[in-house]
């Protein structure tokens, strides 16, 4: 494990704590007490950690630290399988890969969708982008941190997929966040708690999760038939929600962003099409 | 069952399907003759209907009409169970209720929340509010339809609900949709299936609704601690998602809308509190 910061001390931890043989490294000296302690062998360099392992995991601070870092070890990299948890931009993902491509090292571009205290719970979603092989083979020893997924060769996928999914977390989060501020200015004594909301809310989320799964298709195919929950009627029923917003002294953001998005495809003609056919009028090339 | 449009026709073949004696009547004649072939009682007139039965499920077009078709009975729905399934306000519910409470009849506000083919799978939630003991007796014939829950004594809670849930689903729906165009646009070759990536969104939720479920009692104790995952993290996260969906051609509406919701809880001091402080911002008054 090269980087022990907060979330690369977390993956070393779950490494000892599923029972691998681990060995850690840090550029700043002084990192490896409490691991080492727990049993993790610390190394007096980079290479003498690299040394240690087939599987050579890196969380950094970013990616030109990672290629600062490894550079040195080419060599000594070369056929071996590195695990970048380092976090950047599909661009930085890409030029790492292709270093390591240059070299010989089987490369992997990870995230892990949790923060540090999240890292070893079995349900938590690991992403990782490269080589089919290098996945396999590292995966054993990934179960450790999670549960590691593999998305496909090219290395962008791993940042795409992190920042797409942050956007469905937010978009959830705000539309839940919504709708307890509307419960909780509902009757008297101040409302409807989050809390009996949420208890609804999360049952209500596996309703939603068949919707999405059931457009999904819908979206691949370009055809959209609506099913008898045509935009038209969620149309109807978010003017009840801008209406219940706006007695209730709500903002109005929320709402209005979706009027406005579902008003431009009725408006085009798609009033009895699925929800599923807006993803058109969100490209906007 | 009083109604038999499309929902009221399916809630009619939910009851019959879990084989409940069932009679059926609808205000316009001749929607009776599929539910008749499967066993259902066509009813000469309201009142004949309402004599067969303790509970009386009503689903018209609107509350006018429910009160209109009612009045008339009053006296002999006295001492019966109204479960009303028609769509309204609030104020409707509310009405309803109280026209209820005036005739000694117990009332019960509900919503389903699915499309008439929907109805009769166990997953389907069913939100019912007014009096306890009302859905007590009536829970075990409303199971036929969906998994019947109690909100609470306040009729409104019933439309409320529905408006709020319906908020979160159209959240994910727009957080996941954005997803799938920015996955869309990622790559050559088309990019990224939207089935690929629901497969993984779709495990996903399973730790949104971890953090749902944690925010929520942050909400209710008016109390928001930053735990790791702070709205300034949030908020430069957002900033990628902004400039990713600029550089792949999507709707700028979406990222601008949590980013503008964050900022103004951060410049207002906050940046270290969880998202869940964000209620407080969708609070204008």
């Amino acid at each position: 494990m090269i980087g022990l910061g907060a979330m690369g001390g977390a993956l070393a931890g779950a490494f000892l704590t599923a029972g691998h043989p681990t060995t850690v490294w840090n550029r700043t000296p002084g990192r490896a007490g409490a691991l080492a302690e727990r049993g993790a062998v610390p190394a007096g360099s980079a290479a003498e950690a690299v040394a240690a392992s087939e599987l050579v995991v890196v969380c950094l601070s970013d990616h030109e630290a990672v290629r600062e870092t490894l550079t040195p070890l080419a060599a000594q990299l070369a056929g071996r399988t590195v695990v970048d948890l380092t976090s950047g931009s599909p661009l930085d993902a890409r030029d790492t890969a292709d270093w390591a491509d240059r070299h010989g090292v089987a490369h992997l571009d990870g995230v892990i969708m949790t923060t540090p205290p999240g890292i070893g719970r079995p349900e938590v979603l690991q992403l990782y982008a490269g080589p089919r092989a290098a996945f396999d083979s590292a995966r054993p020893a990934l179960a450790a941190l999670g549960e590691p997924l593999h998305l496909g060769e090219d290395p962008a996928l791993a940042p795409v997929y992190d920042t797409a999914l942050l956007g469905l977390m937010w978009g959830t989060l705000t539309g839940w966040l919504h709708g307890a501020a509307l419960l909780g200015a509902e009757g008297p004594g101040g409302g409807v708690p989050a809390t009996s909301f949420t208890e609804v809310a999360d049952r209500w989320l596996t309703t939603v999760r068949a919707f999405m799964r059931g457009y999904a298709p819908q979206i691949d195919a370009a055809h959209y038939p609506g099913d008898g929950f045509p935009l038209s009627l969620h149309s109807s029923t978010m003017d009840i929600l801008a209406h219940a917003s706006e007695l209730r002294g709500l903002s109005a953001d929320f709402p209005q962003l979706l009027r406005e998005l579902t008003t431009r495809a009725i408006s085009a003609g798609h009033g009895e099409d699925s929800w599923a056919r807006l993803v058109e009028f969100i490209r906007t090339t």
